[in-house]
C-alpha cells in the first residue's frame, strides 16, 4: 500500500460529483500537465437511480504551490463537474486527539501503534474522565487532561473539552471507550471528525451492556463496530466492524475479555483508513477505499 | 470426531440435572458397569447462581435391551440426581422433513451432503409451496408434496403439511429458505424440532427483507443464523451464525448472493448438530457441545 | 460490483506498462473521447525497483467497431506508453471446459453456480478420467467426455483431450480435482488457462495426500488454494486461498470432509475472478483485481 | 470457561493412558468419594491403531492434603490402568520467563494482558540481546537481563540464561520474537517448557525471513504459529496458528505490520492454553483441550 509518509510528500483527493462520462479523464488530465504521477487511484459508482460517483486519488505533489494547485482544481475540474472535493497532503500530519473512561485497552493499542510509526498522526491531548489512565499517557509525552462529568457539571464539562480540542486544532477525535454520552451541541461541532468504538456488532445491541444482551440471546458470534457519532446514538456511518466466535462456555466476563481484542482491532483499522483518506460519507453509510 | 454409523452402534446420552458432585461419577459408574466404553463426553456447568449441569455422553452400547438399559437408568441413575435426560441411538437414523419455497441453494446443499453420507438420515419428504423444486427431489427419490398457501388456506394447508410430517414420523423438520412464517399451532406442535435458516446475524435484522435493511444501514459484514423455531418470529434458541465481509460496492443483488454461501454454510452445521444430539435447550439459548 | 452482463455490452481492459506519470490520462481520455463512460477501474505500482504498472479499467462499450477500437487503442495509447494489453467484452461468454475425476463436490458447486446465473461462461464439455459423474452433467445437457488415462495411454489420452479443447475453441478449462498431473505439453499448450485447486494451504504440503500429511504435522488450520497451472507442479501463480480451523478430534476423513468446503468457495471465487478478467500474472504471482 | 483463580483452590489433572472401559468412572469415582466437585472435564480417544485416552478434569479440591491426594491417585487409579499424569493446582501461580529481541509486540502483548489480569502467572524475569526494552520492563518492576549473543560467546551466554531460569524456578518459557536459534542443550533442558511464536504458517515458510518468502511466492494469507521448541528449528509440536489476508498490494514491510497483528494474537493464546493446562503433548501433535 502507498506510504503516506515516503520521502516526498503526496496528495489525497477525495471527490463526489454527478456520474458522467470524462470524470477520471479530466482528473488525471488535469493532474499529468501538472507533472503529478497517480500513484493510487480507487473509485465507486453507486446505482444509477443515485447517478454519483466517488473517487480517492493519491499523486506525487506537483512542485507547485498548495493554494494555487487548489484554486486551478477548482475552476478547471471541480466547478465543471459539479464536484464536492477536498484534498489533504501527507506532510500535513493530522491531530488526533483520544478521549477515555477507565478501560485501557483501545487507548494502549492506538499509543503502541502511535509509537511503533503505524498511525501517522500527533496526539496533542487525551481528554478523560477518570484519572486513571494519566500515567500511560506522561510516559509518552501526550498531555492527559482530566475532565470528571457529572449529570448537572455535563454541559460546562463538554464545553471545557471543546475548548481544548478547537485551541489545539485537532483534526478528529478518537473515543476509545469513552462511556460518556456527547451532547448534540458537543457532536455538531465535529461532523465526521468524531469516531467512536462500540462493543457490539451493531444495529445488534445498540445502547448500554452489549455483552450482557449478548449473553442473554445466546448469540454465537460477538462484535465490535467502529462509527462516526452523529447525533442519534451508535446509529451514525459505519466505518468497520469485525466479529469472534463464543459458545455457551463463555460467561460474560468471557465475551468482554473476548471483545477487547475485536475492539481493538476493529478501532485501529477504522482509525487507520480515517488518517489515510480511505473515508467518504455517502448519506448515513460509509464508502471505504 | 466420533462416527455415529461405524460397525457397532453407539448410545448418546443428553442430561440436565441440578449441579453438585457425584453425576459424572455416577454415569460413568453405571455405564462401565454394563461393559459400556465412553467414546466422548462433554459436560457445562452454568454459573452458580443458575446451578445446572449439562452433560453429553457417547457410548458403545453395551450388549443389552434397550428398554432394560433405560429402566435401569432411570431409577439407579436419573431419579436419584433429579435427571431430566434422553438417549438416542445410532441405529436409530433420524427422519428429516425438508420445507422449501423457491429458492434451491439451501435444499440443494442439504440433498447434496445427504448423497454423500455427510447427513446420516432418512428424507422421507420434502414440502413446498411451489412446484419448482420438483425435479431436484425426485432426481433423488425423495417425494415431494406441492402445498401452495394463501391467506385463506393457510390453516388447511399447514394442517395437511402437519399430517404428512405425523404420517411420516419425521423426527424434525428443516426450514431450508420457507418464506411462509409457520402458525403457533404448527410450531407448537413440534418444540426443537423444526430448524429455520434465517438471513441475517440475529438479532439485527430480524423479520423480512435482512438483505435489503444490511444495505441501508451500511454494514461491514452480513450473516445467517440457524435457530429453533418458536412462537416469537426470528427470536428462537440460535443454533449457529457466521458472517462474510462485504464493501460499498456490493449491491443488495450481491448481498444475497454472497448470503448464499453463508446460509449454505450455517444451515449445514446447524442439522448436523441437530443430528448427532449436540444441541440442548437451555431457555431460549443453545449449549452446542 | 459491476455486472459484465447488464443490458449493454461492457469491455475490460487489462493493462502492464512502465509506471510513468500520464498512463491514467491516457487511457481515460483515449475513452473519454470515443464517448465511453468508465463504470470501474482498479490499478497498481509495484515497489520502484520494478517500476511496472498494471490497470484494470471497465467501460461502457461506445457505440463502435472492436477491430476499430483496438487498432487505435494500439496505435494511440499502448505504442507510445509501451503497453502490454488485452481486451475482453461482456458479449463475448467465454467458454470454460471442466476436467474431473471421481469427488464431485468441485463439479457440482461450479454447476450449481453456472445454473443460478453466478458464473457467466458456456460450459461446452466435462473431461473425466472417470464415468461415474456423466449422469450429473448429462442432467444439465453439458457433453460429458470419459478419458480414461493409464501410464502407458497417458500420451494419446491428453492429445484426445487437447483436440476436444480447441475444436470446443475453450477459453479457460478448470481442473475440479482432476487427480491426473498434466504433462508439460498440456501445461504449455494453455498458458494462464488452466486453474486448478490444489486441497492444501500451499506451499505448505504440495503433492499428494495434502490432508494425510496436515493431520501428520498436527496444524490447527487446513486450507486450499487456486492456482494457474504451470510445469512446475503446485508452484504456479496462486489466485485464492482460504482456511478453516480443526483440532486434534478432527481424523483424516474429517479434514477431507471439511476441507471439501473450503476448496468448493476457494475455486469459485478463483473462478469468478478469472471469468470477470480480475486475474493479471506477474511473474510467478497474481494481481487480483 | 472454569476461572481458575476464584475464590477456592482448584486442581486441574491431565491424564494419559491405553483406551479401556472404565477410565472416567475410574477417574471421577476417586474424586467423588474425596467431596470433589468436577468443574470441566474433555476428553480423546485417538484412533483405534493407537488406541491411546486422554483427559483434562478440572475440580474443586477437597480439603485435603495435596500429597496425599497425589499419593492415593497414584496407588488407586492410575497404577491399575497404566496412566502418566500430571495435576496442577490453581494456588500454584505458574512463573513465566520471557526471552525477547528488538520487536516489542509480543513482549508488550504479553506484558499488557498480565497487567489486565488475563494471564494468571508471575514474570520473574525478562531476558534479551538487546538493551532496547529494558523500559518497558522496569515501568512493570520486571527485571530485565541484557545477555547479548555471539557466535563466540553464544555458549557461555546461553549458560548464563538457563542459570538465571533455573534460579528463578521458572516454569515455562516465552520466546516473543527472540532472534537467535537455542542450541540442543538449551532445548532439551526445558522439554515442553519453550513456546516460540515463528511469523508463517507452518510448515510454509519455516526458517529465516518468512514475509519476504510469503510475498515472493505470492500467497494470499499470511499467518503466525506457536509451538513447543524441539530440537528441530520450526518443527516443534504446533499450539496455535491464525492468518490474515492479503493481497498483491501489501509490500513485505505491509505483511510484516499485519503479521504483528496475528503474531500477538496467536501467541497469546497459546499461551493461555499453556497457563491453564489444556495442552497435551502426544508424538510431534499437541491435544488443545
Amino acid at each position: 500500500m502507498p506510504d503516506n509518509n515516503s520521502q516526498y510528500p503526496t496528495a489525497c483527493l477525495l471527490i463526489c460529483c454527478p456520474d458522467k462520462p470524462g470524470i477520471v479523464a479530466g482528473v488525471s488530465q488535469f493532474l499529468y500537465q501538472l507533472g503529478a504521477n497517480i500513484l493510487d487511484a480507487s473509485q465507486h459508482s453507486t446505482d444509477p437511480r443515485e447517478g454519483l460517483f466517488f473517487m480517492r486519488m493519491e499523486f506525487h505533489l506537483p512542485n507547485m504551490d498548495k493554494t494555487l494547485l487548489e484554486a486551478e482544481f477548482q475552476a478547471k475540474v471541480a466547478t465543471p463537474l459539479k464536484m464536492d472535493w477536498q484534498i489533504d497532503y501527507s506532510d500535513h500530519r493530522k491531530k488526533m486527539a483520544i478521549m477515555v473512561s477507565a478501560y485501557d485497552h483501545c487507548l494502549l493499542e492506538l499509543l503502541w501503534r502511535w509509537k511503533s510509526g503505524e498511525l501517522a498522526v500527533d496526539i496533542p491531548l487525551v481528554i478523560s474522565n477518570h484519572q486513571s489512565l494519566e500515567k500511560e499517557c506522561s510516559a509518552m509525552d501526550i498531555p492527559f487532561h482530566y475532565i470528571p462529568v457529572t449529570a448537572s457539571t455535563k454541559k460546562e464539562q463538554e464545553e471545557k473539552a471543546i475548548r481544548l480540542l478547537e485551541e489545539q486544532q485537532v483534526d478528529f477525535t478518537v473515543l476509545a471507550r469513552y462511556m460518556q454520552i456527547l451532547s448534540s451541541d458537543f457532536v455538531r461541532r465535529f461532523p465526521q471528525r468524531i469516531i467512536n468504538i462500540h462493543h457490539s456488532f451493531l444495529p445488534a445491541f445498540a445502547g448500554a451492556k452489549p455483552y450482557q444482551n449478548a449473553y442473554t440471546r445466546g448469540v454465537k458470534l460477538i462484535g465490535a463496530t467502529a462509527h462516526y457519532v452523529t447525533d442519534e446514538l451508535d446509529e451514525g456511518p459505519i466505518i468497520e466492524q469485525d466479529v469472534a466466535r463464543v459458545s455457551h462456555k463463555h460467561t460474560v466476563d468471557d465475551l468482554v475479555m473476548l471483545g477487547r481484542d475485536i475492539e481493538r482491532q476493529v478501532l485501529t483499522r477504522a482509525v487507520k483508513a480515517h488518517i489515510n483518506n480511505r473515508v467518504i460519507l455517502f448519506g448515513n453509510k460509509t464508502i471505504v477505499f
